[in-house]
């Protein structure tokens, strides 16, 4: 069976020890985030997942959802859940407390969908989404606008959807088909259809806020003729009472591989009644607001799924006996030693461990610039965080989710057989992982945002924002003869990334396609060294407190920091090797040939 | 929608270009495997596989087995479509004539496989361990025994099981619990329960020929007590007629992640009436037979479903418009251009191509060995190959399952979104993928057979059977300039996989948990130079054939394998830099603390 503990002290580690999460209360509006608070809020969520959210994984994946005449029902329990779930505050962390939020730090946000996404990811989409609808609104609503949908939607009794997708139009959002008319009152009549819509109808709010991407009738082709409106599923009033039904409506939804406890919908707009949000024809850059959001909140979930496979691997693997370690028995008074005694069984464990532990710290250090980009009252300090933000939402995104799905798969390997069986849970991780590397664009459409976009952004200022602290750290550390076995392999991995950056960068220049025909593997080797360096960082926090440690948190962290050098960080030598290859290999084969 | 041809051209290749398989005629018995028979059998089954499995595969996920009172009923159309497949005779394919077998190679047999894989692995299943039991049979079994249950069995009419794992026992057999008592008889009276067997009951067949694994009354412990027992469904009387139903039952099916149209049972034997085959205590030996048979069976599931993957992908991306070339409009008449412009998505395709091509070939050359093992006249041929296959067996099935999980994912992301949907087909050959790393031994099983039993076995001699023909290739090739590209990749990553073999040889001497530290690694790092040593070859025929080369097809064989040198074997220098960095970081951990 899965299991699953809120994994409170190492978020304490990762906020209070590596990253000093309590200067936090130092920005302005956050001064009640004291850790003390950030515990509390922490142990609480942390609860409510593990007793209200995870007992419904298995029951939602088995029932699913239903659809009948337009009417979308979720599982069994799933509304009860979410109503705990959002009335503990869980959904609006950080919103504004003006709208209703309890207006905490970003960063205490990702744990929490971190959390919620470990215990039950099917249930977790619906706050998260509604989450990256008010942030959108918030940020280009008019005030009417804010006034009129976000209470509703802090409290959680209104949700929100983002319509992108049309059937011939996913990644190429330039060929979407649905048109805005503009009406006498000054709102527009939206029509088309949009698919993969998540939680586009559901019966766990009393009203849904959709996102919808459309055409003006004067919109110039492509990309750059898009809009944003804001479609409700019931009108509301200027009172703020509910209205008549709007003329959208879910036409079916999809059969899937995984997430079965959220619905996946087809929505047909016909002549709904919209608003704009946000100017004409700019509604990619708005989109951008929930996009970023959602890409960081769906790297929370390969996170949070990782967790979960990990803990009940190393669960079963401590409790089932099988075989003899190599190194003779080690419970001879058993009927045969646990597994955990296997050198390949430690090596799929440890694998799990070192990439959570070290996507945990990447996901809160770039949750922590959000605050800080956010909050900072110096500008200087406000743009390098943000820039930071920007080159690490990709890799989040993208790096996290693959993750979550190769530890999933690792948590299936350590289970046998039983993995496979529906019953014991963790082959539904690797089904509910696996949609994490597709939506919100696709993995491959992250690597090239990371090197058609971020990489030359600002003449390679963001790409600073990592180096820069990379370089001073290997400075710092280089010479301390403990943390030799730490900074040495982080630092030819940095140099790689270095050199590889350059090439990129060099070669994309004179070919857009160099770049791209390096994207995915440059992602990931970034991602890796991201990792090094965090886990360097958290080496020499746990050398320093080493000499305190009565639980053997600090023992753990050490061996798990050596193994990532030694057996994880290596996949940077041949990525590389691969970028370093270059396009020919991959546009030689003329397309007809395939 | 998944597509599947069954690509007779590449065995075509494999067999008569690369593997000279027309040798195979010299071989006492396959006199009539002439490469015009070959390719009749390769087009009518691959007929039968498009036109007959194919379409059942997305039904009978959808449709499953069912269980009602003892009885499991496979989905609609299963039936049909196994008895067409038998009636075929392509599950007999290389029985022996003196059963009903077509006494055709194993080599032939390994293709058809392959393709019944690629078109539904759920069905090939059935006919696949009915093979497994018959080689055993023949392998062990007495005169009477064979003449007995044999022939139905070749004709299909009567499948095979294999029953080994109980509850508390999986990789570890020495632990099973299911008794065999002597009755007077001479028969054996066998009671316990076994888990997780395929096909364990269905309504395909007349009768069900089990092979269970269960331990005598004087049997010594562990899994040295180990004997083997055939237990039919129904009893057969000495004049073939069917007899009573034998106390054998199905208790119940398993819900699984995927191979949904194939059942899993817990078998019942209560007092069932069952024979022994081979010398009492001797059941592991026994059962390897079919073990080592299933292994390399296995391997070509994997296979199977990575050919269906690419082709799959492969056609999806010449037709989904999305998109513009990075390096300028390539269908400026279309709205956009099929996503195979771009450099990724052809990374991700060729990943697949240069895995299953690659495999196809290692998967031929494995079991060309099997067919000269078995008839060759001269005894040293015979070894020789006999050392080669034991030697493969292990990467054959571990190897080539990882390879298929890892192009069934790659397809799921070609198609993005579209892929998690059920109805489109992609997500099926992921969740059927998972259990070929699973079952038949674990791949970290195989990784430690490989380690543990087969790199010392005669002092090194089955490790020679690879290195020296390597060596010999690379030393006779080494100095052509047009091989360059193809030579000295492979022999970097063969340097390394010496010099791997020989740290590890040697380290497990001292300390076994360092060879089961390392085990895992080494087999990837084997299987990719397996896999670049046929690549080289496969290259240097192309290089051959190039001047007349009207359908593109030795270009494509050309730049694929150009491919697989530049982008995929340089995962050998991060594989080797792991293993090379011992079992401490593995082992240092306590187990309490993970």
């Amino acid at each position: 069976m899965t299991v699953y503990t809120a994994p409170i002290d190492d978020m304490r580690f990762v906020l209070n020890e590596l990253l000093h999460a309590e200067t936090l209360t130092e920005l302005p509006g956050y001064e009640e985030a004291t850790p003390d608070l950030v515990d509390a809020v922490l142990s609480e969520a942390g609860k409510l997942c593990e007793e209200v959210l995870l007992p419904l994984n298995r029951t939602g994946d088995e029932e699913g959802c239903t659809y009948e005449n337009g009417v979308v029902r979720l599982p069994s329990g799933f509304k009860e859940a979410y109503e705990a779930f959002v009335q503990s505050g869980w959904g609006s962390l950080a919103a504004d407390p003006e709208f209703g939020g309890q207006g905490l730090p970003a960063t205490l946000g990702a744990m929490v969908k971190e959390m919620a996404c470990s215990s039950n990811i099917s249930l977790a989409i619906l706050p998260g989404l509604t989450e990256g609808a008010y942030h959108l609104l918030e940020r280009w609503g008019s005030d009417e606008q804010k006034a009129k949908w976000l209470p509703k939607m802090v409290e959680g009794t209104w949700s929100g959807t983002m319509c992108l997708t049309e059937p011939h139009s996913g990644t190429d959002l330039g060929l979407i088909r649905t048109r805005a008319e503009p009406a006498d009152d000054g709102s527009y009549r939206i029509s088309g259809t949009k698919i993969f819509i998540s939680c586009g109808e559901q019966d766990a709010t009393e009203n849904i806020v959709h996102l919808v991407l459309a055409k003006l009738p004067d919109a110039p082709a492509g990309i750059r003729g898009i809009s944003l409106f804001l479609v409700p599923k019931f009108l509301v009033k200027e009172d703020g009472a509910m209205g008549p039904r709007n003329g959208v409506a879910c036409g079916s939804i999809e059969h899937k591989m995984g997430i079965k406890a959220s619905p996946t919908c087809v929505m047909n707009f016909e002549d709904a009644e919209g608003y704009l949000v946000g100017p004409p024809h700019k509604g990619m850059r708005v989109m951008f607001t929930m996009m970023n959001d959602a890409r960081l909140a769906v790297g929370m979930q390969g996170l949070g799924l990782a967790e979960t496979a990990y803990q009940s691997a190393a669960d079963y693997a401590k409790e089932r006996l099988q075989g003899r370690s190599l190194s003779g028995a080690m419970a001879p008074d058993k009927p045969a030693d646990p597994i955990i005694v296997h050198p390949d069984v430690r090596r799929m464990l440890l694998t799990m461990r070192a990439y959570t532990e070290g996507g945990r710290a990447l996901a809160a250090w770039t949750a922590l610039n959000l605050d800080i980009a956010a909050k900072h009252p110096d500008d200087a300090r406000r743009e390098e965080a943000d820039d930071l933000v920007s080159l690490l939402t990709p890799i989040v995104k993208a790096f996290l989710t693959d993750i979550g799905s190769e530890c999933a798969n690792l948590g299936v390997q350590v289970f046998g057989g039983h993995g496979y069986i529906r019953e014991w849970g963790m082959e539904q991780l690797v089904r509910d992982a696996r949609i994490a590397q597709l939506y919100e664009g696709a993995n491959g459409i992250q690597a090239l945002d990371l090197v058609g976009r971020k990489m030359g952004q600002h003449t390679g200022r963001l790409l600073r924002r990592f180096f820069h602290p990379g370089m001073d750290f290997i400075e710092a550390e280089m010479e301390k003869s403990e943390m030799q076995d730490f900074v040495l392999p982080f630092a030819k991995a940095f140099g790689r990334l270095q050199q590889a950056t350059a090439w990129i960068a060099q070669q994309g220049l004179r070919d857009p396609e160099e770049a791209g025909a390096a994207a995915t593997d440059y992602l990931r080797l970034f991602g890796l060294t991201a990792l090094a360096y965090l886990w360097a960082r958290m080496a020499a926090v746990a050398l320093e407190k080493a000499g305190d440690d009565e639980t053997g948190f600090y023992r753990a962290k050490l061996a798990t920091a050596r193994f990532y050098m030694t057996r994880i960080l290596p996949q940077t030598s041949s990525l590389f090797a691969a970028i370093m290859a270059g396009k020919k290999p991959l546009m030689e084969l003329e397309a007809e040939l395939f």
